[in-house]
């Protein structure tokens, strides 16, 4: 798969942030003209398919700066340098969610943003819940409200976009395409 | 939809690119603190689920710099300043696969990382297809190469991690569940 592979001719490192880092590549194209690639490197995510015994869809409610508004959103949340996504998984579901899974299972895993960014999600389906008595604690600048609701009910949220990102609406198409095999 | 609501104290610009901009705001949280959030501004895009009169989706084999491989995707392009998405969407088709549509109907949009960019992306599904005989040139940057998959071929690409991104998988989820209707 690297079909009008562009080469690399140089890279300027531009920011390195918490989260984000931001270079511009320049690169040789398949017709050996020269252009510009603004690339954000990610450290890559999971996001997670929780479903509660009376088959409710577990989702946070939080704040995302780059919209200026809220989301309601599957959980999800950032890798560690190296860590393994089923750790990073665990770890979420119990710190955004106090949530343990009797059942975590890999589903795939796709990139958001490949023309400028290379953040892959890693989507896991989460069942047997059971509330953990002391969860750990998420981020100290993490603000998230739970909010569980059935599969009608998170359609309605895609129509009045309160749920309005990929990984979720993903996740809501999962669980659809499920439900008629 | 501004609960937790992060008020931006400042604001410093770190980069701006062709596609991309970058940003670092100051925030206050909810409980008074400040922290810091890292923003990717996009001008934000359409994707096309393009069905040929057998019933075959158009895709666009293209190199990704970010990820340093090709990927299999439906077709797509970037918004100009200012633009409506229903301009961008018969432009973009024209221009990535030499088709223009008889029909072109406007299906819903998702941000696709809110946690650090405000990309969103508008689908629109275009039928009826023409091939027209000398088509708007895509921009002399972009390498792309046609590929038409039925949608049990589109499923084998997922599996075989040929098609991996958030749009093009939101795309044949969507076709799954019409032919399920």
């Amino acid at each position: 798969m690297n079909k009008f592979e562009e080469k690399t001719v140089s890279t300027e490192q531009i920011f390195k942030g918490k989260i984000i880092s931001v270079q511009v590549d320049e690169v040789e194209l398949p017709n050996g003209k020269l252009s510009k690639r603004e690339i954000v490197r990610h450290p890559g995510a999971v996001g997670l398919i929780a479903l509660t015994d009376d088959n409710k869809i577990v989702m946070v409610e939080q704040f995302r700066k780059p919209l200026e508004r809220s989301l309601l959103e599957i959980p999800a949340g950032k890798l560690e340098p190296g860590e393994n996504p089923d750790v990073t998984a665990e770890r979420e579901l119990e710190e955004e969610t106090g949530y343990r899974a009797g059942n975590m299972e890999y589903i795939s895993s796709f990139y958001t943003s490949p023309g400028f960014a290379n953040e892959i999600i890693h989507l896991y389906l989460a069942t047997e819940l059971e509330k953990v008595e002391n969860p750990a604690e998420a981020d100290d600048d993490e603000f998230v409200e739970l909010v569980e609701l059935s599969l009608e009910e998170s359609l309605v949220c895609i129509e009045n976009d309160r749920i309005y990102d990929a990984k979720t609406i993903f996740a809501i198409q999962y669980l659809q395409l499920m439900e008629k095999k």
